[in-house]
Parts: C-alpha cells; sequence; structure tokens
C-alpha cells in the first residue's frame, strides 16, 4: 500500500471489537508520535487524557448520546487545548534544556517571539487552541492507523460533563473525543466536494 | 519505511529547489485527497488557493517576512476556512446527491444537525473554522510527503495584504500559508515535550 493510500484510507470507525487491548506502552507511543505535529512557534498547547477502563467508558458514552463505539474501543482519548502552554518563558527554558537555543540568543528569540504574540493575539487563543489541536487530533488519526487501529472524531459531546466526571483541571479545553479500537468493520467511502468548488490554482 | 516512519519524518523544510516544477494535476491530486480530512458534520468549510507563479511567489514573500521558501516552493497552498459552508441545506442537498442521503430522510436528518448546531454554536464560527482547518492542514502536509515533496507551514503572515493582493473573496478567512516543494535540505528534527508533560492514562 502506498503512503497516498494509507492516508486516503483513513476514515470514521463506529464498530471496535471490545475485547481488543491496547497495550499501555503502544498507548504512549502513539501519543508521542502524535506530539511530532506541527504548532504555533512550536508550543506544543495540548495536552492528553487517555481513558482504559471498560466501567468508566460506559460512563463516558452517556455523555456522548449513547453511542457504542466508545465503549467498545480499546481506549477513548480525549484532546484538550492549554491556554497555559502558550508562555514564551517555558518554551525558552525548554529550548535551552534540549540544546535548541543558547543562553545567548534567549533575549533575541524571546523578543520575536513576544513581538509575534503581540501582533497577534488570537494565536495565543482559543482560535490557536483550537487550531493547534486540529493539526495534532489529525496527526493522532494517521497514527493510530500506523499501528493497525481505527478511530472516531467526536466533537458533539457533553464534555462539561466529561470534565467534571474525570475531574479535569479548569484549563484544560475539552476539543475532541477519539475512541479508538481494533475495527471489526470497515468506516464509510469519503464522500467529499469535487475540487472544483473549493479549490483555485493562480498561475 | 514503515507508516509511522513516514509520519513521523515530517518536519518543516525551508530550502525547496527553485527549479523543480510539480505539475498542476498533482496539485489537485494532493488537495483532492487532503480534502479526505474529517471535519464537523462533514461541512468540509475549507476553500484553497494555490499560487504557482513565481514573480507572483515573490510578492507573497514580502508579507512573509521575506522568507525565501515561499518564492523558492514550487506551489504555496493558503488554507481557509469559509463560514459560508456551515450550511446544513447545502449538506443535505450534497449528500442527496452523492446518494448517501434519501430525500425520506433529510428532515429528520436537517433536524438533527440543526439541533446540533444550536447547541454549540462556536463549532460553526471561527473556532469551528480553525479546528476542522487544523485538521485538513495537517493532511495536507502528509499528502504532499506521499508526492515525495516537503512543506513549511506558516502563519505569522500577512494575510490581510495577501488577500487584498490575490483579490481573494472576504467570506475566505485565512488560516495558513504552506509552501511546498523538492526539499534540498532536510527539516529540522523534532523536539517536543516528553509525554510525561502532556499525557495522562486513567486506567
Amino acid at each position: 500500500m502506498t503512503y497516498l493510500t494509507f492516508l486516503n484510507d483513513r476514515a470514521s470507525v463506529r464498530t471496535f471489537d471490545p475485547n481488543y487491548e491496547i497495550s499501555d506502552k503502544e498507548i504512549q507511543e502513539m501519543i508521542q508520535s502524535a506530539a511530532n505535529a506541527p504548532s504555533s512557534n512550536n508550543f506544543q498547547p495540548w495536552k492528553i487524557i487517555a481513558v482504559k477502563h471498560k466501567e468508566k467508558q460506559d460512563v463516558l458514552r452517556t455523555f456522548a448520546y449513547g453511542q457504542k463505539q466508545v465503549k467498545d474501543a480499546s481506549v477513548v482519548f480525549i484532546i484538550f487545548g492549554d491556554k497555559t502552554l502558550y508562555d514564551a518563558d517555558k518554551l525558552m527554558d525548554f529550548n535551552i534544556e534540549r540544546g535548541t537555543l543558547t543562553e545567548a540568543d534567549r533575549s533575541y528569540k524571546m523578543t520575536r517571539v513576544s513581538t509575534y504574540l503581540n501582533l497577534h493575539p488570537e494565536d495565543i487563543g482559543i482560535e490557536g487552541l483550537k487550531f493547534d489541536s486540529g493539526l495534532f487530533s489529525m496527526n493522532l488519526m494517521h497514527v493510530v492507523r500506523a499501528f493497525g487501529y481505527d478511530s472516531v472524531p467526536m466533537i458533539g459531546v457533553d464534555f462539561d460533563k466529561i470534565k467534571t466526571y474525570l475531574d479535569i483541571p479548569a484549563n484544560y479545553q475539552a476539543m475532541l473525543l477519539l475512541p479508538v479500537g481494533k475495527a471489526l468493520k470497515p468506516g464509510y467511502p469519503h464522500v467529499r466536494y469535487h475540487l472544483d468548488e473549493f479549490f483555485t490554482l493562480i498561475k
């Protein structure tokens, strides 16, 4: 299978093997890989919760229109954005620690990032979180398939109740619920607008 | 190369072969594949402009801090969100035309989507556009690599000037500038927080 076919074959899967277990190690590897997504200034403003517990998944299901894939999934990821991670000082510390920034360059780089953020305050508010979380989420959906699993992205769920139930910190802003498991049935074929409706080539 | 390696190897490339041409056909295929990204209710609220014209790219470069990858790229994609595409009637028409919805089910489905949107108005405003555009953009970055190319995502550019210069409709909300081309140098290695800083497993 070519890489393009691999990418194009991602589809929302709604029927998972309820008895299939995904190891903690694989779950961790999937999340670490998904975090290779780019983000504004490499702020990486995401927090991820994974629920791998059938009784808890059964409760989560009640906050998600009762959809059975939430319980049948081997693991349910919840992707959050966290504005507190749009912190230029923390980013500088991190880069110095990793050797990608020197102390000598810190002040220059800090000024550059701060100037940018003053010009684009929306990029470190909810709009920035939504875009960066979208990048992370799409990457995660492909990564889970590279491990042989599938997923179904869900946004229309009761995130307030989910946050209360799982005791999630207030600074975590919910973006997506993503049940992941071993597919028993393939997803539906893609139904998309033709290129002519949304694309213009200027040459 | 495994699929996981393929995904993990995506990195921002800043040095493109300025003489490499990507055919119109490949550009179109890349965009049609990228549109297989999921979106809220499958609204597909994106519009894409591709600029494949060296003089125009040289002007775009002046709106992007003079960064040379904008000119050297074989094509520059601009990803927009378009709120007018959050239109439940249009979505129903589209699904009926494609045979994924029957006239008999239209009213039921319309009520379901409308109820959802009334509960989640943010999903059809700028927040929804940002998230859905993030999904599309990440998918596009992987798709271009499946074609043997690379990209560099840029958000801190002067989109107002770009829109004026290219005479872009007002309902197109700019999300990302994405120069794409044949890499002459690989991107930098990923520098990311360790899992422990952003991930919690509940089991």
